[in-house]
């Protein structure tokens, strides 16, 4: 582990210090992904600083503890977007005019697949072990499963083994783990930006971690770890091989952790984007210090099922992050179905994922081809479920105010996206935009974005050029480019 | 709140302070219930006490934060008697010489009626929005149908709303996520010992907060709440209305939270008992501080299903709460099970709970009358899974290692109990018996267990007198006197 030196005279705007409530206030996205919902103009005004839990937090409550205050203030904070969001939610029959939600970063292309095959009769077996106290690392025909999984999906060069896998509620909760167990309060992760709001709560809000951005502007504090998301959020790059090695050995020298994030390994749906998974790498440098994290939450489209697993050949890790299951464990009756999902090869591979890469290819191409015709620059790497988006030009002044402002405009013209600040994005004018929805939604959401972005802000009517069709996906034909800008 | 007096000079020996190794030792029962598991030569010479979590833990890893090596530690101390358990799980079939578990409070009585109505069709229910990220309160349904269920349940004068339930996966991630939102790390809740000494656990392994038992002999911490649990574990008693609400004035004299754990409400097998749940009385005296729940891990027989709630009036610790729900939530799938099986009042009322409570008193009045005819005396309060028997007789010399002694010889006998030291018992000799299992099991455990008094120790070989019928559980057919010492 190695401390950050303090901090030059010239901090980048956008990344303040951590003792600024800016930093805070961009970074209320979460499971939920709430990105981007603050109100510009909230206060907390002895709000010390996230890293420091002991901080007094200004409440309005006497009955919360100063750190329940803050918990409580980043479920507040997040309340405006996705609230407005949930009261007004786009219904094709029952509100056509409500809000699409183009901000959460959810797969909703393949609910159909998804439901046939979890609704299938092996999916419920109750027997009293599954009723009874688990193995808090998770069942061990479950371990089992996941590392066989894993062997296979991520190409490792032997076989992984179960007694490193430990199965949880999601990987929200292995964040907030391994932040604990591997790190004092106040310590830190290292994390390239822009990238994945919520990871700020997960380490935080029990863990007291904070996290610091690549550019290192930050002062005086222990870094202990590297956090990659591969294939990345928001951007969508995907880290080679070389890359990834880098990354590692950098850690190896300074004795950090790596926690690489790979929750979106198989929704790259570009196959010339050649994904690897860490777990493929013959000769990881320090497997002591190396932990991966996978779910199921995007790869299946099921991030309401709460089930995500680490894998760590480091013994101490993995049993200090057992030892917190207990507050992270999931039913045993979920166990028995994620085991039969993650068995069912055949279905995986010949009927979810090759349906999935292909539905997602449409989407993105059709999202791709509206942006072109738009004019509008933008990252799409052929992975994941969002599109990384340069609206700079559209802002009057290159200000986070007016980001604000701008994404309050889709807002209210019933379209729900991300905008930059919520990942750290040093410039203001970048949105992520969420892909992956059925065409029907997708026609509409890109004619409210176009709406707002040529000044003629209407909702419209549902119109007949956004007809409920999956063909409406398949509208600009080609293929999609690996990077516009 | 207030805060507790320097201690006296007369500590009780078995309630040493909280930098007391002991302390801790004593305190490694959790949602596995692995209570007195503990290697008396267990060494941990640096570690500064709970309530501390900077304290610099003895490592034998130089890849956990010292917060980490501590939670690592209470897995491990925990390992002894639960891993020799699991290593040797009785088995009718496969293993009967392996060990009885009459240790871990798990009512085992019912699997067949809770096999048979969750693997009914209406459990089996897929659809988007149970696969998508949730209501991190949990889902509306379930929220509706848990204040439905406890409104009728526990006699609430008016009903209960929706909106101040909140779900999660169990009530040891409830005590986790109150501890947190409610005390700063380093303070404390009173709770009256003899206690459940899991909770001490729950409440610092994230939050750092310790627990002070009402024989109020610690040190200068500022104490935050009182902890009910009714009925109580484990010594089965019940709360009159009019001691509750003594408690409730107390804590509201002192402006302390109550967190009132009523997880063994419906298992209350003696109508004489008179079971009052504390949202029956008319008029809390302080329902802003007055927070309770309830899971269905004991009351349904379901520790394995994960499913938990707060109910609570005040809106700021519930969205608090809710706030760190991303860490503990629980599936969809599980919600909507959750919801079908609470609001199916003809099965529960018709067939579970009678044929529970019928099952559940059977199994007492049998190991009551082993225990009397042993000349054992015993607390067996008609409610909850255990019988509080004390053994002190046994003990040649009066001492938690002389306690130890004899924990280990029942469990080398292959009988594993708990032992008072692991619910902070001030005298040594006393041990939690679970009686909730099946007849045969409960035949064998039983004579191992007066082997071991008897001096007579040795694995039987499932004697013929053990056999595996229901009618076994009658044998001493007499009725439970509510209490005998």
């Amino acid at each position: 582990m190695f401390t950050l030196p303090q901090k030059e005279s010239k901090a980048p705007t956008t990344c303040p210090g951590p003792a600024s409530t800016q930093d805070l206030d961009s970074n209320h996205g979460d499971g939920l992904e709430r990105e981007c919902s603050r109100k510009p103009d909230w206060k907390l005004p002895e709000f010390c600083g996230v890293g420091d839990p002991t901080a007094t937090a200004s409440s309005d409550s006497s009955h919360l503890s100063s750190r329940g205050s803050i918990i409580k203030w980043f479920w507040d904070s997040a309340e405006e977007g996705y609230r407005t969001y949930h009261m007004d939610e786009y219904d094709e029959d029952k509100n056509p005019s409500g809000i699409i939600n183009m901000g959460t970063s959810e797969n909703k292309l393949c609910f159909d697949l998804l439901s046939r095959r979890l609704s299938q009769s092996d999916m419920l077996r109750v027997e009293p072990s599954l009723l009874q106290y688990p193995d808090w690392r998770g069942h061990l025909f479950l371990r089992e499963e996941v590392a066989r999984f894993l062997s296979f999906y991520c190409k490792s060069p032997a076989p992984l083994k179960p007694e490193n896998v430990v199965v949880l509620n999601g990987c929200a909760s292995l964040f907030s783990a391994l932040a604990t167990v591997l790190c004092e309060v106040g310590e830190a992760f290292l994390i390239p930006a822009p990238y994945y709001g919520a990871i700020t709560q997960h380490v935080y809000l029990y863990g007291g971690v904070r996290l610091v951005c690549v550019y290192l502007d930050s002062e005086g504090v222990k870094v202990k770890g590297l956090i990659l998301i591969n294939p990345q959020n928001p951007l969508g790059d995907i880290y080679s091989p070389g890359e990834l090695r880098d990354y590692l050995e950098f850690a190896k020298r300074h004795k950090l952790h790596v926690m690489v994030d790979e929750v979106y390994m198989l929704s790259v749906f570009e196959k010339s984007a050649g994904y690897h998974s860490v777990l493929s790498l013959e000769g990881l440098p320090d497997p002591q210090r190396t932990h991966v994290m996978w779910a199921t939450s995007k790869d299946f489209g099921m991030s309401g099922l709460r089930f995500g697993t680490l894998y760590t050949e480091n013994r101490d890790v993995a049993t200090a992050v057992a030892s917190l299951c207990r507050y992270h464990g999931l039913s045993g009756l979920v166990q028995y179905q994620m085991a039969q999902l993650l068995r069912d090869r055949d279905w995986i591979n010949q009927v979810y994922l090759p349906e999935n890469h292909a539905r997602l290819k449409a989407a993105h191409t059709y999202v791709a081809g509206e942006l072109r015709a738009l004019g509008i620059p933008f990252l799409g790497r052929g992975a994941g479920f969002f599109i990384w988006v340069d609206l700079r030009k559209y802002l009057p002044e290159a200000t986070f105010k007016e980001e604000m402002l701008l994404w309050r405009r889709f807002l209210d013209n019933k379209v729900l996206l991300s905008c930059g600040k919520a990942f750290q994005c040093k410039e203001p004018g970048w949105f992520r935009l969420v892909f992956s929805d059925k065409a029907h939604r997708l026609c509409l959401g890109m004619q409210r974005v176009r709406q707002v972005l040529e000044g003629k802000s209407q909702v419209p009517d549902d119109p007949a050029s956004c007809q409920s069709q999956e063909s409406g996906n398949q509208r600009s034909g080609g293929e999609t480019p690996p990077a516009v800008l």
